[in-house]
């Protein structure tokens, strides 16, 4: 999931539900679903291969095509019609980190906890020396730095305290906070008093300028290796990346996202006057053979006359950042998809409508592998040119909030599924899926569907630790994976695609957005 | 500190306070201690000397030397008399690490968490190889791997998976808590209904009678690296020894004591049939120049002609453990001692006791420095054969259960204290510290003088996040210390201390305990 956790707007008003005609559920196949999804599952079985097998999953990585590769081979394995890869699009290169190793030296011995920053470079061999404390907040400050940074181990000022945990990392939503959100209106416009003001918006580009000065200026000088701050405690450390992918990206200088606590030890001593030595041996390695970017696709190809061309989606991001193997941003999400699948073909489901997963992939730089799908299938989200498919499909669910338990849908503003999504939450009520909020949620592939008018869901999950610990940080491993939760999940989306598939009308639409003025 | 946390007996009683005539407090001193004490504090500092300067401080390494000279230095620098090293007794070998480095190859590169187990050795240069998971309850079931373990990294299958945090890791008491201290009766005799029957005893004499033999067979087999799974998660490490500190020490194999979640993700894939490859760096470094154990002792003289001779001690232990910089455990009451020592000698007061402090080295082993300090100084537990000065020693004050600011006094079971201690501690109710409790606490030096008949106090701390982070983890860093904590801790310390040593009378003793019977 990129940026944001939630974007959800939590002022108290009513979501309408129309009185129409009880929307029809049907119970044996209820039944029937959640005991296979519950008793049978494969879930762990699955996010085992897409986790610990795969590895790391950064978009274009080598991990990230085995994991591609496995889960076509295993959707084939249980069934699925058209399982492929397809491409939607130019990407840029593959990453992946092939040695990272770097301790303090001086005043004695002390290997740290770093993680390279995507897409940089390594040490091109072990590097040893000084660290450097470079201050400077300007262009006009760095000059005084010309000449003296070859070979250099570099490390910034920072006002940047590592912090202590007072508050639990783990917790799932409440009652009063399901509750507070099922009152929700629709969502305001997203510029609000709350936006950055002018002021604010000329500091971050002012900042953004330095930063690109000072990244060109560690390059011309031939810094050996640059240290930078972590977000994160107790070993935890939440990874960015350091460089662009595109393959005419500019150079930049091997950069090394450090704990806090090393970065901060590292500080105070060089700030108390004590030298402070570094040996490091960072290897990565750039995947340029194949720019472009590839989606997992697999279908259950429907088997009603007059629907059969219309189809039902579900997905979530394969693709995840480098320092762990992505489990709960977003294995999770994928293993809970694939199972869904694979619990409607274990039941030997023939569907009306067609059912379609999608893994998308370089969802963490931008949403690009569903947005490139989009555009190929559906229709250009900027001049609202539509494609004939866009007609057909009925509905996508994402899923990519962590390892937490569905706890209900954010409609998106779509009003008329609430009475829909109402009735098939219902068979769920014991296993805590009962909210409907008509709020926006953001950062993830369902909005990709709908900036051009396909109702797209993602579902209310319960955060756990995901915020606090494993979104984008180097423990987002297996380990955080909560069995029971995923189960639930997968057996709740099974149900919702089993319900779309063979409800007579498709999910009713919000109106068309209207084209984005050119700028 | 050692072992256990707090050993407190929570029963609800009261604690007798004898109407005797109200014990005297200097109010002025104690503006004076408290305006210097928080006001122009030196105790960060000084922290930071024990912490980021010297290292990790594990008995008698290169780390714990130079914080024992730099304390002892420092102390001559404040105008401290008689600061020196004095030696406690044979301990044994120091050991330090000089190279850690270890990464999962196959099936794709991944940098682990993982730290040398206290004085285990090296892998004498780059160890690569298959990991061999090792399953064996009895040393029968190890014959099946007789010559085959030569130069092979071995793992273990565990049943203990990594935990998730749904708690808060830091806390202070809350006024609930303290209350039910203040009401505890006096400690109950330690053997009791939940200690372990002879059933579990037995079980515990078995598995550490396997654990030697295995011990020995991966020595014999000459095993190439093992792995062992660590407490704690999210990169946080909780280190121990693996082998002893004894000149005369048998040899064992080297240990990485890895991180839940590395080792979990070792044995997942292992235990799923894929192979997994490891590289490994250690070095590790015996210290054999000089076996004995050493502490820091320096004096403010006393000034009354009567009761210079007389002495009052503070201390606490300035090892480590080796995988941080022993912040907690315990920088913070070493640093704290120190300070309270600076207070006194900053604001010029010429005490009539003798103030002595000392800082002890191998308490993590067994309180050895201050039972060899006791020993030397005051009597012998065992026999009860006491030495003149046992008689003139009024208290001891210990400070050892991390950065969390003074809230009260264990009276270790020592009643006719807490009218004394309930006066002294009035000034500081502002600061939070109210609390009395007859309850021992135990795992730290102030043992060593209960047991030949000393009054030993240990403070009551907020615990903060010491026994879920810090207390003997790799993330015991100077960022745990709470500055406010320790200015806190000083300034009561320092007021005790004055309070002590002008006293009419010492503090009144319990009844001498009995000679242990010989085994």
């Amino acid at each position: 999931m990129k940026l944001k956790l939630l974007f959800s707007c939590l002022i108290t008003a009513g979501i309408a539900v129309p009185a129409l005609a009880q929307e029809p559920v049907d119970a044996a196949m209820v039944q029937k679903i959640r005991e296979e999804g519950l008793s049978h599952s494969k879930v762990m079985e699955t996010a085992f291969y897409l986790t610990d097998v795969s590895g790391p999953r950064l978009a274009n990585s080598p991990g990230l095509k085995r994991a591609q590769n496995w889960a076509v081979n295993q959707l084939k394995t249980w069934g699925m019609a058209n399982a492929k890869l397809e491409a939607w699009g130019k990407f840029g290169k593959g990453w992946e980190v092939q040695k990272n190793y770097a301790a303090i030296t001086v005043p004695y011995y002390h290997a740290i906890i770093a993680i390279p920053k995507a897409w940089t470079p390594g040490t091109n061999g072990v590097i040893k020396g000084e660290v450097m404390l470079l201050k400077a907040d300007s262009a006009a400050e760095l000059e005084q730095y010309k000449g003296k940074l070859a070979g250099k181990i570099v490390i910034f000022d920072t006002k940047a305290p590592t912090e202590r945990t007072w508050k639990a990392d783990a917790a799932r939503y409440t009652d009063e906070e399901l509750a507070e959100m099922a009152k929700a209106a629709p969502a305001a416009p997203r510029r609000n008093a709350a936006d950055p003001n002018a002021a604010q918006m000329a500091t971050f580009r002012k900042l953004r300028a330095f930063r690109a000065t000072l990244s060109q200026f560690l390059v011309d000088e031939k810094a050996g290796l640059v240290l930078s701050q972590a977000r994160g405690t107790d070993g935890t450390v939440f990874t960015t990346n350091g460089a662009s992918y595109a393959d005419t990206a500019k150079a930049v200088a091997p950069e090394l996202e450090t704990s806090s606590e090393d970065y901060q030890r590292i500080l105070r001593l060089l700030k108390g006057g004590q030298p402070v030595q570094l040996e490091a041996d960072i290897k990565t390695q750039f995947i340029t053979d194949d720019l472009q970017g590839y989606d997992v696709v697999a279908e259950i190809p429907g088997t009603d006359k007059k629907l059969k061309d219309q189809v039902v989606m579900i997905g979530g991001h394969l693709d995840s950042w480098h320092a762990a193997t992505g489990a709960t941003d977003n294995a999770a999400g994928s293993a809970v998809m694939l199972e869904a699948m694979r619990i409607l073909k274990a039941i030997n489901f023939k569907p009306k409508r067609t059912i379609r997963i999608a893994l998308w992939s370089s969802e963490e730089q931008g949403l690009f592998g569903s947005r490139g799908y989009v555009a190929n299938h559906f229709g250009d989200p900027k001049t609202m040119e539509l494609k004939p498919e866009q007609a057909k499909l009925s509905a996508y669910y994402n899923l990519d909030n962590g390892t937490g338990k569905i706890r209900g849908v954010y409609l998106q503003g779509d009003s008329a599924a609430a009475p829909i999504f109402k009735a098939w939450l219902e068979p769920f009520k014991d296993l805590g899926a009962t909210t409907l909020t008509i709020s926006n949620t953001g950062g993830t592939d369902h909005l990709s569907f709908d900036a051009v008018g396909i109702p797209g869901f993602q579902f209310i999950q319960d955060a756990i630790d995901y915020g606090t610990r494993t979104h984008h940080s180097n423990q987002d491993t297996y380990d955080r994976l909560v069995e029971d939760d995923l189960k639930q999940a997968a057996t709740i989306v099974a149900s919702f695609v089993y319900h779309t598939s063979q409800r007579a009308e498709m999910i009713p639409r919000k109106a068309l957005p209207k084209p984005q003025p050119a700028r």
